[in-house]
């Protein structure tokens, strides 16, 4: 997988318009990290909101169709290398299993899913320096048995 | 890297204890998500912290030391193949991109840390199927230009 | 990820007992894939399911916890070397994406959950050669929007 | 292994002639995965359905010849990083052993083929949720003895 | 996977014995890869066969069980390091690409089975230097349509 | 490494002529599976083959020159997702060590050679299905000592 | 990743205008190595860095927003083939553990940051062949406890 | 490669000793650094440091052989997860090609050594956080030409 | 990394031009294998060199250029699949470790230098079959301690 | 594979007779290479040599068996760590082209083998430091033509 071509049409689109996500987030009525998700094609826009959104980037509408299509997920190298994304993986593997011990312990055999799932990234000021606030929130799933 | 043998120790006195995270995470006055970290050897405690977990557990004294090292980090296959463990690698690789993108226009060209970091496990109920919230606070640290 | 020395234990227990997994269907009123998944540490069981299979087997009690416990799952290497659990990764490898568009045109955007699911394995007499039929049955899953 | 050019130019012909795979299984007389499989070259084509498909798309008769050449299979990385298709490689990674042992019970040692093999998708409706009901059928094969 | 150690016991047993493939070929009446096959438990025996072989080897009856068994099959690394199985490795992959297209030409889009499959081993006398010849023989598999 | 684009030239000549491997085989005086080990460039032609069979295909003689140079060879990913060239793989993954047994036990400690080696592949008339039959004849080259 | 193409116009226009990256860090007050780091897209310009850059190289302002965006980071293989930068990766492999030991030693148990992290290159004179040497300074994160 | 037996014993007796490696430091008069190699067994001692090491750390003479041999170098995986030793693999990809072409620019084509070669750890107290200071001195090796 | 565009081109001009690296070895005073690696992107020339080599080619001046840039070095993949190429890789394999263990007798700990570092290949007459020699000359480089 | 347990009794016994391989070499008329070869268990020993080598280093004759059998060759990761060793894959990863292009113009299509092959190490005095010395000799084995 690679990043597709829409993405950077998009993101040009956006700094040109001076736009940024929180000032999507009020146009289509859905949150920041969603609206990103469109833009990387990591998530499907219905035909109204891929409108506003080539609307409020001043682009033509032959991109619709695109935004709207249900696209093949997942970005980037098996251990990413970029060091933002690469935390991400790094809190997978030190904290991954004590996440599935404290789960289960609440939650009994199952997951937490990552489809029925929101994901929020907020801005804490801190004296000592400010902090990234991320909230995941998948519903639980437990393993049927039959 | 393959799961410490005092992990399960840990976790056979815990259920013979009767104990839970959360109840541990009373007597050590440290979030559950820690201590289950502490138990598979991803972070280290303090000499009171071991002493007051050994002794929570009903453990011989000998289990102190080890649980004061600092232990070397990263657990499991590079993908993992646990399905609760995976979704987290699946966020990672769908989200990462959005999430740069996200973090990136509201701080700057830098990082969350997953050092200078908390990482809590709630449980939503909700009509349709209770949730999973997991919430993050990470230090954001700009580059650093010299 | 290894096999676990349990599922020697209850395989030998099997193979004495004489049972076959449909004979164990009818005493835990169970799928015997589901059965089958409790031996290879993939699915925990209940209290008195642990309790029924390790006597239906001849086991000592002590298997009982361990069969309880929550596992880590997956099994094997990333590409599978035995050949009839490889010809799964080929069905996933030449059907995986014409899978997708099918289940997509037919559900949306969303995935077949691997949690809320079911595996029935049966016997079709043919004249050609005796069939295996599979049947999976999982809950579709949309992708929320937030 | 990358999708082929012709996938894109099948499925936006089917777009703008408003088709579903299921009015292609009505129009060839074969399923809509195998046609989905057609669409993605995982599938060779007779010279009589390569023919129907085409004009059905309303395309020239020139990709006929690329429908009924025998391809190169198998799509995507090693571990799929789709949400969707990942679930069938996780199916196989936690349900590959137990489904090795109750075929084996049932049949001998051997494989379910996946070439004398067909696969079926249907969208059973449920109050708590639509399932995804998948079949797959393949020949038992018994291993030879020489 | 790693070499069963039923495999070393086997060999030695052999040795001792001053027996080679080829007398147990007589002694069992099947081929001699086919035994080796057994050996390294990538083929599973059949009661009688099993027994005519521990008993060949003068080793005790409780290896009869394991030999009976169905065993995970596939040994050794991704990439074989051993340089007279590399070679196999090799033909794959110079060759891999010919010989489908060989055997497309002569047979259709399908595959030589592996299951219904046969293979033998001979040494041809040449002035030149001997060589080793390899017959493969494999049931062609048509794809199924559906 | 991927497949060169000379091969399509070729194949889509070799098609428009009518011509099978066989009839190559008759022009040029080589075996088909060799010829076509040429069209995917893991052989090279000597002028002579090189402008026969360029002739044949009814090609400029601009190609000749590519068909006498000494490619690189070995194509396609580590592991083969192509099911016809899998069971290649499948086949060293199985019987690999079972053939190192027979192979030293005729010839001692050396190799079967991948470079003075040939390869035929015959169709065999089955009323149980037709067979493939693949003959490897390589000269045995036993470990130097020095 | 790969290494971007905005990376040879920038080298290619440095070298026409004889500039070494010392000339260059005198033009911009940054090091040397940071400079080339924006080079290579690994680090991101301000805007005033920029316009100093494009004009040192004589390099058109269209430059100017790419050099300022925040770049995708990491590039080269999993484990580096080029000589001078596996000796990099050597240095990680060799000396990994014992820096490990002797930083949780000074420090206690974290990490030393490399983003809040300065990297110099100077050239040693010595008469038995001169030396490069390297200061890394980065801030030591200790693990937080929550 | 995996952490040698012999790296525990050395780090419990210097433990039970109450030596930190600065103190080893001066008992032996080699860089603490390279004493943690010693321990880990990525560089050799001399019979000398061997015995006065050994002494140091209260063992018997018996470990003084082992810790003199020449050791198979490089521990841990691939791609290190342990997060202190994973940003020195992190430094190497993002700024392994700008230190090349500093490196290059200073010295031509070559490398910096990495057996001709010291590396020393420091800690720097800052009031906005103490850093760490690492300093890797290695002899330039240009390209020999012949 | 992948074989540089310039390789083709020097490739050609040199069949073109009749031209041997031997005949190249006379003309540029440099040894053949050296050339070769020039012509590869693996070393590089000093302008006198470059412009010896784009003259005998019968090259336009402009390649001269990129010949004496410092390349990025490494080619193919992890594994080569070409069988000669991968003789080298098998060499390494096989014989590996007993050159360690010849090395270090002979010169203590280091290594020998792939830096100070020469390669030749001659042509062997041998009744029995040709042989290819081939000469490495390292530095040898021990260990520093510090 | 990793190293045979035999290796390090035999590497301990020479140690103990303070034999060096030069010593071996005279005693067993092999070349020292080959007999570290031996020694790892990457070359198989006749009954003489295995006897020769067993008295010499004063180990009991039980040995013997173990080194005349035709072992698994190929030792270490699929990229060495051991920086040595790695030197050897440097050497394939940078001149493997060069010395394809060379063998190829020199001798036609077909590859060193890698079989019947020596292998020699020498220390050549150099007042700039002493230079190891390696020779290889591999009959040249042209491509069979069929």
């Amino acid at each position: 997988m690679s990043i597709p071509n829409i993405t950077e049409t998009l993101l040009n689109a956006k700094k040109n318009k001076g736009l940024s996500f929180a000032d999507l987030e009020k146009i289509l009525g859905r949150d920041e990290v969603w609206i990103a998700s469109v833009f990387y094609r990591q998530a499907s826009a219905s035909d109204e909101e891929a409108k506003l959104l080539v609307e409020a980037l001043g682009l033509e509408p032959i991109y619709i169709q695109e935004l709207t299509g249900y696209p093949v997920k997942g970005l980037g190298p098996v251990v990413p290398t970029d060091p933002l994304i690469y935390r991400f993986y790094e809190i997978m593997q030190v904290y991954g299993f004590p996440l599935k011990e404290i789960i289960q312990e609440k939650f009994g055999d199952g997951i937490m899913s990552a489809i029925d799932f929101t994901l929020d990234v907020e801005k804490e000021a801190d004296p000592k320096g400010d902090r990234v606030k991320i909230t995941m929130s998948g519903k639980f799933l437990p393993y049927k048995k039959w």
